[in-house]
């Protein structure tokens, strides 16, 4: 906890109108859907929204998905088949424009737990909605990778495959926030 | 290893020319730099190179960097002192445009290792270059994080910050190429 932080907030940050653009290099192949009908914003009761993630939870793990990706990238997968884990990065293709501006959400929608920022969470809705999801890769076949536990929906957008390397900091104690201890044992009990 | 999935190569992807936005939501202040006047295609001796490399990895656990959040972004920032570790999104902002089309590399660009698909490794030269680094979480001052081992060249932009969430595979036996392990034992013998 130094003390050489600058104090100056408005120390140049990039103007807000900088554009860095990507292009989608391919799609999932999910049985995930959205449940139509369903308004996923509408708040549920904390009970009822455990349950819910609880089965989500268990579906999920058991899910296999396929990530197609454009042919033309095929090269680039090269050597990703000796890996037993690889890191998606992906677009919610069907997530609002306007929820890119929330500020702060409910963990997993669960009213019970504290509101947070969005960068305190995983939240599909935020400035720049680039998902990650650590999945394990079952097989490849050729442009197609088939993965399991992958909980981005049909449709979503792939934008990029990283290798999981384990580079970072598993050892080194990592310590997390009380509404995430209470998210894992409520998926369990 | 299913037999399930589809062969044709062509099943639908995003027309290539679908636009996904980014805009910067802050940048890195490092002491880190690109050196003025090394050329840094220029392959090196395997020798050197892994000289190098072990170098810049013992600099780099030391090295204390800073993320300057845009102020407007604060707010989304609430709850995450909570968190020993972050994911940091950036964007390598000195990458020639050229570079994206890359499409395959010599890890850590060690000329003794095969090249593989840039899928397959953590390259900063790939299609889409959003870039993922954990880190420790030292200190927050309002919209100012201060992170340790940050590999992020000085005036890199930020497009994300994620809770390190450990949600992920590390007790599922994670398998990793030969180059990898080679990489590693190299970096400490």
């Amino acid at each position: 906890m130094g003390g050489e932080l600058k104090k100056d907030k408005t120390l140049q940050v990039p103007p807000a109108s900088t554009e860095l653009t990507l292009r989608p290099i391919g799609v999932v192949r999910s049985e995930l859907k959205l449940s139509p009908g369903r308004d996923h914003d509408q708040p549920t009761k904390p009970k009822e929204r455990i349950t819910e993630i609880r089965a989500q939870h268990r579906k999920l793990q058991k899910l296999v998905s396929e990530l197609i990706i454009d042919p033309a990238f095929e090269e680039l997968l090269e050597g990703i088949e000796e890996f037993s884990h690889i890191l998606v990065l992906y677009w919610p293709h069907l997530l609002p424009e306007e929820n890119r501006k929330i500020r702060k959400v409910h963990p997993m929608r669960r009213m019970d737990l504290p509101e947070v920022g969005v960068f305190a969470t995983r939240s599909q809705a935020r400035p720049n909605p680039v998902l990650i999801s650590t999945v394990r890769l079952l097989a490849r076949r050729g442009n197609i990778l088939e993965v399991q536990a992958l909980d981005a929906l049909d449709g979503s957008l792939i934008v990029d495959i990283k290798p999981y390397m384990e580079m970072t900091p598993e050892a080194d104690q990592p310590r997390f926030p009380d509404w995430l201890r209470k998210l894992r044992k409520d998926l369990t009990e």
